[in-house]
C-alpha cells in the first residue's frame, strides 16, 4: 500500500483530486432532487450526498454547494420550502447523470432528460414519475459549513410512494427489490445485490445472520 | 404505490419507523471509524453516515448521535483530534456488523471482533490492518444539528493508504475493485458491480459512457 500524505493530496491536479476525494467515501445512492420556483419552472438534479439525519422526527440531509450546477436547486428549497428526493433506478442511469449537465435555467432537466413530473395535492414540489420510491420533504434547516462553503440543507420528511409490496415485516423498504443505482466517486454507477440481513449485534453473542441471500437474487 | 403520510410514519411503531426511515436514504457505505482515548485505548465502530463534503480542502463527514453506542468513538475524537475511517471489504461484513455491539468502554471492538490495529508514525488514531482503504482525518469542526440531538463531525484528511493499482489514471480510487460493502437500512450488507463510468454531462449532448462494464466483472 502507498501512504499518500497530505502535500500529495495538495499537489494533485485539481480535477485528479477532485476525483480522487470524492471515492473514498465509498458507495453512495443515487437520488433526483424534484424542485421548482415560485412560477413552477421545474428543476431536476441528480445528487450522490443525501444522508440519514433520524427518525424520530423524520429527517433526511444532503450537502449542496450554493454555487455550483445545484444553485438552482437549492433555490427553489429556499423559495418555496419543499423538494422531492426520488430514489433512481439502476436503468436510468443514462438520463439520471444527464440532469448533471449545466442547463439554463429556463430549461427544466424533467423535459431535456425525459423524466415526468408527477404532482401531489398540497404539495409544492414535483415528484419523478418514473422513481420507485418518492419522497416529499418540507425544508427544516439550512446548516452552513463555513469550512468550505457548502450547506447541509435538512428536510422533514412529509410523505413517501412506494409500492407496499416492497416494504418488509420490520419496515425496511427492500431497495435491493426496487432495483436502485449506486455511485461511486462523480460518474461511476452500479448495480447491488445483498448479501446477508444481520441480527441486532450484542457484546455476548457470536454475529448471526437473519437472512442470507442467494448470489443470483 | 401507496402514499404514507406523515401521520402514518408518526403511527409507526418505534423501531419500524426506525427501519424504515433509515432504509429510504438508499445505499450506504460501510465505513469502520477508528478512534483511541488519551490512554490509547482503542475503539471500532460501524458507520453508515459517511459523506464526501470537499474535495478542496479535503473534507469528509458523518452524523453521530451523542448519546448512543458511538458515544465512545465521539468522545474519543474529542479527546485527542483524530480518527481514521476503514472502508470495509464484503468479506468483513459480519465482523463489522459486530462492532455495533454496546461493548463496554473497557473493551476494545479491535479485538472483540478480530480486527488488528494499525499505527503510523505520529498519527494518534488506530487504522484497520485488514481495509484496503484507510484514511486517517484530523476533527475540523463538529456541527450541532438541534433539530434532532446529533451532530455533523468533519474532518480534515491527512493520510490515505491505498494499493496504487487501484487509483485509475483520473484519480478515481476504483472502489468495485476493492470489493468493498455497501448497507442498506441498519443491519443488510450488499456487494456491488460497476455498470458505466459516464463522461461528464453537457447540456448539448447526449449521455455517453466513457466505459461499460461486463456484468461478470
Amino acid at each position: 500500500m502507498d501512504l499518500i500524505d497530505s502535500a500529495a493530496i495538495e499537489a494533485m491536479e485539481q480535477r485528479y483530486r477532485a476525483n480522487f476525494i470524492n471515492s473514498l467515501s465509498g458507495y453512495k445512492s443515487a437520488n433526483l432532487i424534484g424542485t421548482c420556483n415560485q412560477q413552477q419552472q421545474t428543476n431536476l438534479a441528480i445528487v450522490s450526498s443525501v444522508v440519514h439525519i433520524g427518525a424520530s422526527p423524520p429527517l433526511m440531509g444532503m450537502i449542496m454547494r450554493p454555487h455550483s450546477v445545484v444553485r438552482d436547486t437549492l433555490g427553489n428549497i429556499k423559495q418555496t420550502g419543499f423538494y422531492t428526493i426520488n430514489a433512481m433506478p439502476v436503468s436510468m442511469y443514462a438520463q439520471g447523470h444527464q440532469t448533471s449537465a449545466r442547463y439554463p435555467s429556463a430549461i427544466s432537466e424533467f423535459d431535456a432528460c425525459d423524466f415526468t413530473t408527477q404532482w401531489q395535492p398540497d404539495f409544492a414540489a414535483p415528484f419523478v414519475a418514473e422513481s420507485p420510491l418518492k419522497i416529499g420533504l418540507q425544508l427544516a434547516e439550512i446548516i452552513p459549513i463555513a469550512l468550505n462553503n457548502t450547506e447541509l440543507v435538512i428536510g422533514h420528511i412529509q410523505q413517501v410512494m412506494v409500492n407496499p409490496d416492497a416494504i418488509t415485516d420490520d419496515g425496511n423498504v427492500d431497495i435491493s427489490a426496487l432495483q436502485l443505482a449506486a455511485i461511486s466517486g462523480l460518474d461511476t454507477y452500479h448495480q447491488v445485490s445483498p448479501i446477508a440481513k444481520m441480527a441486532y449485534a450484542k457484546p455476548d453473542i457470536a454475529p448471526a445472520a437473519l437472512k442470507i441471500f442467494n448470489a443470483d437474487q
